[in-house]
């Protein structure tokens, strides 16, 4: 079998982004780790980390990982079953990614109750919509939510519903570009706001209005900060309807163009054989969802 | 003189997170920024980039960066002066650093009426307030708010004001965990809610109660997400009063043992030699944070 405290401390050691914590998490020396990760790379013939801050598993690094997190799944269900094996007695985590909006929006209902019956501690790890399945490519998550349907190898999908988006502004932006109503053509030179290099979201909305092309446009990476932005005049965006509930129903952000919503599909990917808790999960989230994401049948 | 076709291959590369969008930001193929980082690193002698997933700068890398960084703000006033050096006619941006705290909070109302006056786009990296700074040294950001107040080489700090965190949970949590009144002792065995591995909100809380060592929490790297965890009653954790003035006066969260409040002093720090819209800048943040952040004098 391998050596799984050579693997334990490549886990340590990525997820929790270096050297120095990793050998707090596992409660060793520094060098220790570094020795273990060092003999591992010997067993294995080439190197498993990117010597970087923060240090990155390589290619098959990241194959180990993936493993690594399928064993803990595994592991727990064992542990249920044979109480003695489990070694700290501490409550289960799981680690998963999911996209910012889901964070600011649905999430936190959908799995309150979850975590809350079966004792269990959540890692989450913020990755655009587009990207996230990255994670569960590379192990280090046990599940995600992203807008990919189709899963990684070793993995299932489940289609969640949709996220509905509008775009948006506050009165005060649209009054200083817009003062005779929104043209489409013009958007592309009014600041919009950009979530981060991979959210496409405005690009696709204005190619739906047949406007091609560079924008220009903010960069804000959060979901939050995003709404306060636009809030605050910076510029137009395509915000959650459940995120500004409030927001649309006071008028500090309006529709920039009435009826032009759009729905982007959100699924859950999980390990096929991730063991009790990540099923359990997973039929829970079928229920949670319904009423929070926009299903076809809607 | 260096040449800037090499640099500004390696800042594209950093800041787009890899080699295929640099080239299209640049509207070069992507063999010829290879190209241009190899011709870089020819001259220079040395890499000046881990080519990990993202691509990072190493440290030479990274000193090149901040020179990037600095020339480009400079340039940026001397263009206001001679028109004709402006290649594309667009607006300004400014890179900027800061907190997902901040830029939940006070950050957009601060900073909209500067932007909108000056016609600068932000590009915004969300860094926890202890590690912003490193964004600064390694050149990839103008200017950055942190909770450190000491200066990297070459830039001044600004202390700013704090902002007021209140540790908070919602009355389900409470009543579930607590029935019988908080005890600070049994805090540490109740779910937490941290931010990420850098947040050390929760643990100053704790050690301010007398209570040292790890406790449970899950994982939130999110603001927003934060505050709903808390309000779906995941667990207890310190949140910017700024943020939650409306769950608070409905009583969807409350302080868990009252008049509690840890303050975190914000600082702006900035290139000494960064031009004039970052000075512009500076000194409108100095207006704009009065009343938004707590200052000693409050």
């Amino acid at each position: 079998m391998f050596d799984y405290k050579l693997l334990a401390a490549l886990a340590a050691v990525v997820e929790q982004a270096g050297f120095e914590r990793a050998a707090q998490v596992l409660g060793l020396s520094q060098s220790a780790v570094s020795q273990r990760i060092k003999l591992l790379e010997a067993r294995v013939g080439q190197p498993v980390l990117v010597r970087a801050t923060p240090p990155t598993p390589t290619e098959i690094g990241r194959r180990l990982l993936n493993h690594v997190q399928q064993v803990r799944l595994l592991e727990r269900d064992l542990q249920g079953q044979v109480p003695a094996l489990d070694e700290g007695g501490l409550p289960e985590r799981l680690r998963i990614a999911l996209n910012a909006d889901s964070l600011a929006t649905w999430w936190g209902g959908a799995v309150s109750e979850f975590c809350a019956e079966q004792g269990v501690l959540l890692d989450l790890v913020v990755e655009d919509q587009d990207v996230g399945l990255k994670r569960m490519r590379a192990g280090e998550v046990a599940a995600c939510v992203c807008a990919a349907e189709r899963p990684v190898a070793g993995a299932r999908s489940l289609a969640l519903g949709a996220m509905r988006y509008r775009a948006l502004a506050s009165p005060g932006f649209l009054a200083r570009h817009f003062p005779d109503g929104v043209e489409a053509q013009r958007l592309a030179r009014v600041p919009a706001i950009v979530f981060g290099p991979d959210d496409l979201l405005q690009h696709r909305y204005l190619a739906g209005l047949g406007v091609e092309g560079s924008f220009v446009h903010h960069l804000c990476p959060s979901s939050e900060g995003f709404v306060r932005l636009a809030c605050a005049g910076f510029g137009w965006g395509l915000v959650p309807e459940l995120q500004v509930e409030r927001e649309l129903a006071g008028g500090a952000l309006v529709e920039i163009l009435p009826g032009r919503p759009l729905d982007v599909p959100l699924y859950w990917h999980h390990w096929r054989n991730g063991g009790e808790l990540l099923a359990t999960l997973t039929r829970h989230l079928q229920r949670a969802t319904l009423g929070r994401l926009v299903r076809p049948a809607d």
